[in-house]
């Protein structure tokens, strides 16, 4: 495990942490927010405050870290993460310093210019995507899928423990928790007839998964080993793969799944960098057959964090409908990057690649709907009475994850969405 | 057909223009370049002439045109287009009016300023593509295909006449003509064996498609309908997307192709004007079954251009492959528009669709190595004595493409890639 300092358990802030907080100093995530009356800058987050990067430069507070101004008065990151991860430590560090109980330094005294309540900020896309990849890595999640729709015997199709299988998804459309979600129409087939009908999709389900932003560029023909692939890889985020399971059933055979997918993922606003998330490195499940050389790791690439899916009623209610773990991915992200690259893909600053479902051995730890329901078999209990199959109009999917070493907890915050009805044809 | 007044075939131009050129006073596409000792700007072409867009702008040329310099000095025509269509138009109008003979203006005392043979200009990427798709809108091709992979009698599948069926693609990968391509390696599985092995693409294949540049955004939850959907395309290039086909068959299911088509895809430097193929319109195939409302359409929405491929030798011989026609597409742009944002996807300026490999009904017309070969079983006999199944190291694969009306040709260049060998694991 790397020592980083920003990551001393010991470290405490003078800003109020609740114990509670995916936010305390040893976390600081970078995104973009409009704090109130101003304009979009990238900025941090410390317990319920957020940061004001662009403030804190014109403050003189990253004096001595070469970075241009144009960098926090962004509307994205990329430009940041593209300065590197050196660059991108020095300022983590220089944000931990100032946030530090010991050495208050200059931000305390400007701390009503620089800290603003999240409740009072507008979170904003925090990358700007270039390509979007979705992989299918846990084995949990393709095995259930497997066994629902075609062989309980040979749930796992031949390719999947040899390739950590994946496709190209859309990037347009992928935006920050909050945004509304309208239930997508399209072209379904009803098992009883021969044609397929048009209209609101009827079975609407989320894909619990974790999204990794690349922070490097890459050369066409240029391959990524498992061992370098951490550097490229600059923070994680949650990712919620809306899925319309009745669009896709109809539309996927043979090119895969379009726009059962395409009308919208939904993320958190903060990019946990990877550094923040050392404590929680694990190892990963064995990997039988054995893979070949360009798939094999060595050290810990699985990461220990909690994750959860609660689904909120109209009327407030909440229910827990999923409880997994970001560490029973089968494939990890060193082997899709190597996997990505192997044929000389290249990648992008700001490109982005979801898990694919997160799902456990348990049923209180599958990823989605589909699962968690068995194709609508076991519809779930919600507090209000009502039972779901799929997820109505009107419900909110909020997908959380945290890891917790110690008393230190290093969260996400919430990719979450509400369900609108389908848009009226205009 | 719209009457646009830079189309009129009467048009002559002061700068000579070769009878066969794809680029007369009537095309006036728009790319990137880098004239001889100047940086990446927004281009034309006339002839074999590259007109630099950035010296038309500093020498006044479009004076009255409200357009800042900026929109040319810079790396793609992506905020040309975002200019939207009108001022596009006045600027292709200034252009046609400066290059007329009957008008030479001030154009040619500044010609050598202007002016630069395309043999000296590097052409780069036109466009920043954000997201890609590609359809795979030719039912001759898709009957190919299923009838030499599945059954022959049900050789489309049961969705194929009721979607534009269509998959996201890799835009990283996207490359200008001339960019070389390495061959692939990557898993495949020999049809004797259980196990996949590892190793360079034996079975690499060009795919013979066009590409359209979306110009202009929507939001999420907007839907395009046929009707509006050529406002929203820019123009058109030639695609080529280069295929993998054996690591195709052991990747793809169950969620679609992936590293066999992310290596690399070639596109023409310059991109056609849809304003400039209104000559071209005619009528598209029946479409039989009736497709759902939001897939109608009223008036000619297929395009007449013969398109070719041809493969060149390390020797310097040429052999064409393929003549085939973008009109033979089953589904339109504007039904492919039409679907894709049906769900409510959104849509940004430098987006990129392509058609899927266009066949036609005869052997000679098929779009790809796999059905001309008919999966290997029959070699095309080369001029220097060779044969091909597929595409080998040393190949170049040129696609070309342009319509005829009466005396105007308008055409799109070339896309050309050669195939060098796999590179060594670094």
């Amino acid at each position: 495990m790397k020592q980083i300092e920003a990551n001393n358990p010991e470290l405490k802030s003078w800003v109020h942490v609740a114990p509670d907080s995916d936010f305390p100093i040893q976390n600081i995530p970078f995104g973009v927010g409009m704090p109130p009356g101003k304009t979009a800058r990238v900025c941090s987050i410390i317990g319920d405050k957020v940061i004001d990067l662009l403030e804190a430069w014109d403050l003189g507070l990253f004096e001595g870290i070469s970075v241009d101004r144009e960098v926090f008065a962004n509307r994205h990151i990329n430009d940041f993460m593209a300065l590197g991860k050196e660059k991108c430590r020095e300022v983590r560090q220089r944000i931990s310093e100032l946030l530090r109980v010991e050495d208050p330094f200059q931000a305390e005294i400007h701390s009503g210019r620089l800290l603003f309540p999240v409740s009072q900020c507008q979170m904003l896309m925090p990358v700007k995507v270039g390509d979007y990849t979705d992989f299918y890595s846990s084995e949990e999640h393709a095995t259930n899928v497997g066994t629902m729709f075609r062989d309980p015997d040979n749930a796992l199709l031949p390719n999947w423990k040899h390739i950590p299988v994946g496709y190209h998804g859309r990037a347009s459309s992928i935006v920050v928790s909050g945004t509304p979600i309208h239930r997508p129409v399209g072209q379904t087939k009803p098992a009883d007839s021969d044609n397929p009908v048009f209209g609101p999709c009827k079975l609407l389900d989320f894909e619990l998964e974790m999204g990794f932003v690349v922070g490097k560029d890459t050369r066409l023909g240029q391959r990524i080993s498992t061992a370098e692939a951490e550097d490229y890889i600059f923070g994680l985020v949650l990712f919620n793969d809306w899925s319309a399971r009745d669009i896709q059933k109809w539309e996927y055979v043979p090119l895969g799944p379009f726009l059962a997918k395409s009308f919208a993922s939904t993320i958190s606003p903060w990019v946990v960098t990877l550094d923040a998330l050392e404590p929680f490195r694990t190892d990963g499940p064995d990997q039988n057959p054995e893979v070949f050389p360009y798939l094999q790791y060595k050290g810990k690439k699985n990461f220990d964090l909690d994750l959860e899916v609660a689904i909120q009623t109209e009327n407030g209610d909440e229910k827990i409908v999923c409880n997994s773990n970001f560490k029973y991915l089968y494939w990890n992200m060193a082997q899709q990057l190597a996997h990505h690259t192997v044929n000389g893909c290249n990648f992008k600053v700001g490109d982005m690649c979801a898990s694919g479902t997160i799902s456990g051995k348990e049923p209180e730890s599958f990823g989605s709907m589909l699962e968690i329901s068995w194709k609508g078999t076991r519809p779930v209990q919600m507090p209000d009475g009502t039972s779901r199959k799929f997820i109505n109009d009107g419900d909110k999917v909020v997908l959380r994850g945290h890891g917790q070493k110690g008393s230190v907890r290093i969260g996400f915050g919430e990719a979450a969405g509400k369900i609108h009805p389908a848009k009226e044809w205009e």
